[in-house]
């Protein structure tokens, strides 16, 4: 059904969408590639939220080349009217003769419903090019679309014995300063940035994204966005002259029960969720969140928080910092759940990439079954 | 120095040098190849401890061709009269005019007298092409002629946060069938395997070489020599009738006093050692075993062995089998060490290797300092 030439375009539409990872939030990356006899006449992708659709520029681009033109699209085309109007009617009115999507739309306002559109006004389509690599350009908006929670990397770093700190507390540092730079592109890849107060308040940690000139060379003008900093602080610790509260971006934090003490700067929105033993309850918080543009969330947490939605089974992406160190068993572990007492209960994961980084590796795992 | 053709030709040298990597114990792998105008008109390896070193079959295929050749060995020619005639000797005899080696032999009674020999007899000599390569042949033989101890492997499987086993003891299995295989040719690498009674009582371990199969496919018709089995078994705990000592290749136990309860079979030895907090001392008894052949132990351990071979800085490779899976903090942990209480403390081992073994990563890792 897909030539090579389908392939290739196809493939350059990815490449095109993947420019907008650090800005479309919660929007989904696309791109857009229109080729006329072999030649690429358009070319555009969705660079931030509110403005042109990846069709809509590169239609722009083609002008009237798009007549009988071929549109390629890592997502298909919207139906509805949102803040732009549908691009499926854009590539209608422009006379595109065929449109190849890589995935259809899992938004329920759309849906299959671009395609249907096209096709009824006589446009050959067709999906299903290379769509693992388009789910992966959006695996935030994807996860939310289809379980209605966020996409959750949780990030750890460790010793080769899975120790993150000594048992006095200490752990400075365990990975090199490479690794701990590698985190901040990771950080403005999700939506969100997500913490618990503990930790919050044993760094004074900030959270936002601090890219080394070399990150910013790599991430070749992109503009890059301050995630979300959603804190978890059940007991009402937080106090506003935290470092993390100099930073004048948007902060979220989830509470059992109002804050009466302090009074908090217009970045902070201070969100009281349902509870569970006087803890916030995380599945229903992390639902909430959707409702503030957050489709994924990076989690910076010790081993209680990391431990808590390991066990709830909400974690999608589990990112380990290996450093080649032996702390020994007193030191600390990385994941405080329940005992388990059968190798059967042992949840497996299935590892995604390894990396080296600096002095020390990254080791991506990804959870196998579907969120439950 | 070194020009493009002995490049290659010490490449090939050291390719021959690898095949005899199950079998020269604990004599070092060594290549040769001899070239005249351009052509290879002898090579060789060194096959089996007694039988004939690499430059004499290299020099028996070369025959009247070697006169006015280079030689190319891995390893310094020998000048002392052990099982065989020094090589430097038939290196002369033959009438090669130019001598090139990847390195120099450290074993005391060679350390650059082959060299002297051929240079005395005229020869052109030079060294330390490939050296790097050349040492990855022999940690085990090199290790030993440098610092008096066998090179040590500590081969460890582990989840993600670093459990070798629930708290209850379960382990079956935390890793993948292919990753268990893989081991097999680990110890097949290795002059001995060394173990615990602990391991050996509650896994009834045979802890022999059964390669699969592939790997048999893979090792090439190389024979494969079954490795010394070392066990330590301080308090006198096993007994004959463990599957360990069904299978009829050495073993040796040992011990910090004499076993006057059971009747051996022929294959054990019994060894009583110097003892320390009534344990065997690791450190002494390992250096006994090298005087039994043995360069390379292959350390297959619970968390108080590897613990003390860590604690005692006696590991020189690290071999780390993850799973993605997560047992949690309760799960036992890979190496009881003393609790240490700054970072600074914490010993830095360096990446050297990292693989898929089936589900599983394979991490390799080395000790930075010299054994001390």
């Amino acid at each position: 059904m897909f030539s090579e030439q389908d392939k290739e375009f196809m493939q350059q539409a990815i490449s095109l969408a993947a420019k907008g990872r650090f800005t479309t939030s919660p929007n989904p990356n696309v791109g857009c590639v229109i080729v006329k006899d072999g030649n690429i006449v358009g070319q555009g992708y969705h660079q931030k939220a509110g403005e042109g659709h990846a069709e809509v520029h590169a239609l722009k681009m083609a002008g009237d080349k798009a007549l009988g033109a071929t549109a390629y699209v890592t997502l298909e085309p919207c139906s509805h009217y949102g803040r732009t109007p549908p691009c499926a009617k854009g590539l209608i009115d422009a006379g595109v003769s065929r449109v190849v999507a890589a995935m259809v739309d899992p938004n329920p306002e759309v849906a299959g419903r671009g395609l249907r559109m096209l096709e009824e006004a006589g446009i050959e389509t067709a999906s299903g090019l290379y769509e693992q690599a388009a789910r992966d350009l959006n695996p935030g908006f994807l996860t939310r679309m289809e379980t209605g929670l966020p996409y959750i990397s949780c990030k750890l770093a460790a010793s080769l014995d899975g120790k993150t700190a000594l048992k006095n507390g200490e752990s400075k540092w365990i990975t090199s300063s490479a690794a701990r730079q590698d985190v901040q592109f990771l950080r403005a890849e999700h939506c969100a940035v997500l913490s618990g107060a503990d930790t919050v308040l044993f760094d004074d940690a900030k959270l936002n994204v601090r890219l080394s000139a070399e990150q910013l060379e790599l991430a070749e003008g992109m503009s890059v966005r301050q995630p979300i900093r959603v804190i978890i602080d059940s007991q009402n610790r937080l106090s506003p002259d935290l470092a993390l509260f100099s930073i004048n971006s948007p902060i979220i934090i989830l509470r059992t029960k109002a804050d009466t003490t302090h009074q908090w700067p217009e970045h902070v929105t201070e969100l009281v969720v349902d509870s569970m033993n006087d803890k916030v309850d995380i599945k229903k918080a992390l639902m909430q969140l959707t409702a503030y543009g957050i489709n994924s969330v990076f989690v910076e947490a010790g081993a209680t928080l990391a431990g808590k939605f390991h066990e709830l089974n909400l974690i999608d992406n589990y990112i380990l910092y290996l450093a080649p160190k032996i702390m020994g068993q007193d030191a600390r572990g990385l994941f405080n759940v329940p005992e388990l007492t059968q190798m059967a209960d042992v949840q497996s994961l299935q590892w995604h990439d390894i990396k080296q980084v600096g002095d020390d590796i990254r080791l991506t795992a990804c959870k196998v079954a579907q969120k439950g």
